[in-house]
Parts: C-alpha cells; structure tokens; sequence
C-alpha cells in the first residue's frame, strides 16, 4: 500500500478518502493493511446512522442535518447506502441530487455504497467507510440507509446514535416495520410533521415506545421536523447529543461498542473464509458446474456445499 | 433425521412442514439431511416472489392471490420474510394478522420467517422454507418480503416469477428504490389503484421500464390492483402465468435457475464455513475476547479477523 495515500488521507483530503473508500468497497488486496494502518486514527467521530421508510424524506433530513452541523465549523461526512444494484446507477443518481444541495463544500464528503458482485460485504464496506472517514478527521459522519431491510438495520445498529425517521399516516403495514426498528431507535423524527395525523403517528409512536425493552435506561425521545423547511433540525442536533453524552457516561456504551465489533468481525470472517475458499485452484469452477447441476435438478446444493468444502 | 417427519411432510401434512421449516431456520445438525432427502421431490411448485415499499399493501394483496388460487383448488404456501428483530414478535403478529383473512384452511401454509442471531442465513432459510413446501405438494409458493433491502431482493430473485408493487404517488426517494428493483420485477403491480396519481405513476414506470435492460425479451406488464376490494387480482394471476409460461419456453428459465443455484450455493457456503470455523475449541471465545479488545481500541478488526483465521 501507498505511504503517501495514507498520508493524504490523514490530512482529511476528499480525493485520498474516495480512494480508500473504493478500496474496502471493491476488497481490493491492500484493503485489511489500510485498515490495520488507520484504525489508531479512528474514534473521534460521531457516527450517527438514520433510517427509515422509503418516501419518508431522509435525504432532505441527512442534507440539511448536514448543514446543521458545518454552520458549527465541522466536516462531515456522509455514507448513503443504496440497496440498488451496480448496473441501475441508482448510487450516483443520488450524488449527483446530493450535489445540488451541499454544492462543493469540501468539509462535507459525500458517498453512495451499492452492492458489488456476490461476495457481498456491503455492510462491512459501509462500516470501514465509516472508519476511514473518522481517520480523516470528519468530526460527525452520517450513516444512511435508503432500504429498509435487514442489511439496512445491521448498518445502522453499528452507529453511535441510531435515528428512525417516521412521517404521519404511513397505512398500516408500517406497523411490521415499526416493530422492528423500535429497539434500534435511539432518537425517533417525525418528518412532514406540518402534514396532518402527526399527533396520531406521535401518540402511536409513544405508545410502541412503552412497550419497547430497552437494554439501558434511555427513553429515546420524538423530534418532529420539517426538513424541506429546515423545521426541526437543532432540536434534532440536541436529542442526538443528548444521546450520546447518556452513552458516554455509562456502561453501555462499551457494550454497544463490543456488540458492534463482534457483529463486524463476523462479516469480516464471512466475507475472508469465502474468499479464501474461492482463491483456491478449481474452487471457483466447481461452483459454476454445481450450480448447473443443481439447476438441471442432477444434484442437491448441500451435498454440493461439501463436496467444495470437501468434506464428502 | 426421522423418517416419518419425511413421510408426514411428503403427505403435506402441516404439522410436519413447520417442523421441517423449524429445521432449516435454526440451522439444526439433521437440516442437510433433511434437504438432501426432499431435494427429489422439489421442482413442481411454482414459486411467486412478492416485493415492494412498506405501505404498498402487499400482505392484502397477496393473501387476495393465495385466495385466488385456493378457489382454483390449489394448496398454497406463504413465506413471509420479516426484517424486524427476533424480539420484537414482529413475525407472530404478522401471523396473527394473517389467520384472520385465510382462516384455518389447511390447504394455505403460512409463515414468517426472522432472523435468527448471528449466523444469518435468513435469505438461505426461506429459500429451504420454499423447497419444503415445494416438495409437501404446495402448487404455488408465495414469498413475501415485508422490507425493501439487499437482502429482501436477493430472497425475491430466487422465485420463478417476481411481482415488485408500487402505490400511486409515493414521494420523490422511492425513485432511488425504483431504480434497483426495476431490473428483478417480471410483473409489476400498481396497488391502491383507486388513489389519485395512479395514471402518473404508470406513465413514469413505463418511462422507467423502457430504460432498464432485462437480459431476455420479455416486456414486463403492469397490472392495476385494489386489493382491499379484489380488484384486478385475475388480472395478476394471468400476468403471472404468462411470465411463468414465458420463461418455461426459453433459454431463459435455465440459465435463472442456474444463477439461483449458484447464489444459493454461495449463501449456503458462507453459513458453514462460519459455522465449522466457530465450532472449533476456543473458536467463539476467541471470537468474544477479540470483540472486546477491538472495542477498547487495543485491536484492529482485521488483524483480530486474521489471528481467528490462523493466518497470523
């Protein structure tokens, strides 16, 4: 790995950090050196990750959010993972919408990450992105995620301060969804809340909140925004500070941090095991040829699974 | 493995297909067996994949579809996937919910499939879920994802036909989503087809439509719904089948089937290689102790990964 790539992106420059960003993104063959060299660097930043329902305007949030936060001088980056795939060009559609807002700032970095190929490792991609800008000295580096799913939630669980954007009236299968992302939510928006059936969603919302268990003694409060009107914004700021001083002070959150590096070792153990069975000579053809005789119904995928392993 | 669950589960007996799906979602030791054992008897249902934004109504619409098929003397089974947390009771609920429209028919098998801790696997335990039903005679399977992440995609490509539902009018960010699902839908369906916006929603997914490139001829329709009311489900029904009868024609259906293969393979080799690697002596408990020191900044994720890995 390049010495002077590491030195560039230390002294926070947008196009070091783009470059090492592709790098965990593409897992290229320096990546776990890159990764080993910056860790030392890492941990001033507060990460939070924001998620939420499509059309439930988490863009708009992030950006003025954003905003929010270079008004008091900081740099901030920003990671939106997009669930589309490499082919649809959906990520840089959203960089380019990006751009409009933010314009050329360049204390703000902006990043869409897609998913590459079959290896997967989008998360774990997304988690080192994290990493390298916290190395670059990006004070508050958002995460956000554009799906809803479960990639989506691991992401976002890997934050500092989780946020669940919500708006008013979202029909009734929202509920599914709800309770599911209710014990990630560390601080909960409802965004258009100049749209009516706001108290209700509010009401609704406190009342899943009640019957949520938390593992710690925070009760994550409801910030109502407007973000196409920059309604809303510093109070969210405070709540999400809020957060995180209550997370400093106590036990949790060195739990929350050893639950977020054995989530991430894991990929990474997922991801490198894969990998090394794939790089072996002939690996990558039996499963080509498996695959077609699993198709043509000739054989089962578990017995395929160790005929590769070659356990059988 | 005990053979009469096999025999009771070729009978479709549903006590003997939840126990069987219970198997493959909690990983067991007899779960290979039990796959390999049934593999035979799969290939004759026709699997239907259902994705969409949270709100489109999609539970409706397709418990209205299994109910289309049920008047047509079909035996359905229904696997809903649920990103929300083990916790939470998001997949009872559902399931909850579900009885009271398809009541205690027992030609319709339904069930919810969550995330079961860290192993993952949940994309590879539905498609074994939808083998299972496959091999105890359902003739259609319906897979319905409740999210819209990488995942939940990943699931619905692995059906032989995917139905993507929109609803009229949904806020500018669901472009972004439109974008990545745009290349898996094989029917489209426009739900709440009542609501304004209807004409311009379909105006711009033909827009979309034209623009995405799909590797084989087929011109994927869009089909109108109400499923609240059973409007337009015929309609769905008849797309399906002449997207399913399509595909059985060219050379399309095999080379799907053997990318599903090989996908599913490559799930499945990811599970166990994690699997066997944690299975080994001191394995998890090195797997915590490094979680910790990574937590308290002593240790990178990837040299920990390494040190497991017994590369180091």
């Amino acid at each position: 790995m390049n010495d002077d790539l590491l030195k560039r992106l230390f002294d926070g420059e947008p196009r070091a950090v783009a470059r090492a960003i592709s790098k965990v993104e593409d897992s290229s063959a320096d990546a776990p050196e890159l990764m080993k060299a910056i860790f030392p660097k890492t941990g001033n930043a507060l990460v939070i990750g924001i998620t939420g329902s499509p059309g439930a305007g988490k863009s708009t949030l992030v950006d003025k959010l954003a905003l929010h936060y270079r008004e008091q001088g900081e740099k901030i980056g920003i990671v939106a993972v997009d669930p589309s795939s490499p082919f649809s060009g959906g990520a840089i559609l959203g960089d380019r919408i990006r751009m409009q807002t933010l314009g050329l700032d360049k204390n703000v970095f902006i990043r869409s990450m897609a998913t590459r190929g079959n290896l997967g490792g989008l998360a774990r991609a997304t988690v080192d992105a994290v990493s390298i800008l916290d190395a670059a000295g990006y004070e508050k580096v958002i995460v956000e995620t554009v799906g809803v799913g479960q990639d989506e939630v691991e992401i976002v669980k890997t934050a500092d301060v989780s946020v669940v954007v919500l708006v008013p009236g979202m029909g009734d299968d929202i509920q599914a969804i709800k309770a599911g992302i209710m014990e990630i939510g560390d601080v909960f928006v409802i965004n258009k809340a100049d749209r009516e059936g706001v108290i209700r969603t509010e009401k609704e919302l406190e009342a899943l909140l009640s019957l949520a268990h938390r593992q710690d003694m925070w009760h994550p409060p409801i910030v109502r925004t407007v973000a196409t009107e920059s309604k809303g914004i510093e109070d969210l700021s405070e709540a999400i500070k809020a957060y995180s001083e209550f997370q400093t002070k106590g036990e949790d959150g060195l739990k929350r941090r050893k639950a977020i590096a054995q989530w991430r070792l894991t990929e990474l153990l997922r991801e490198r095991l894969l990998a090394d069975l794939l790089a072996k000579n002939g690996s990558q053809e039996a499963l080509e040829r498996l695959a077609e005789e699993i198709a043509e119904k000739k054989r089962d995928p578990y017995s395929a699974v160790e005929e590769i392993i070659g356990k059988k």
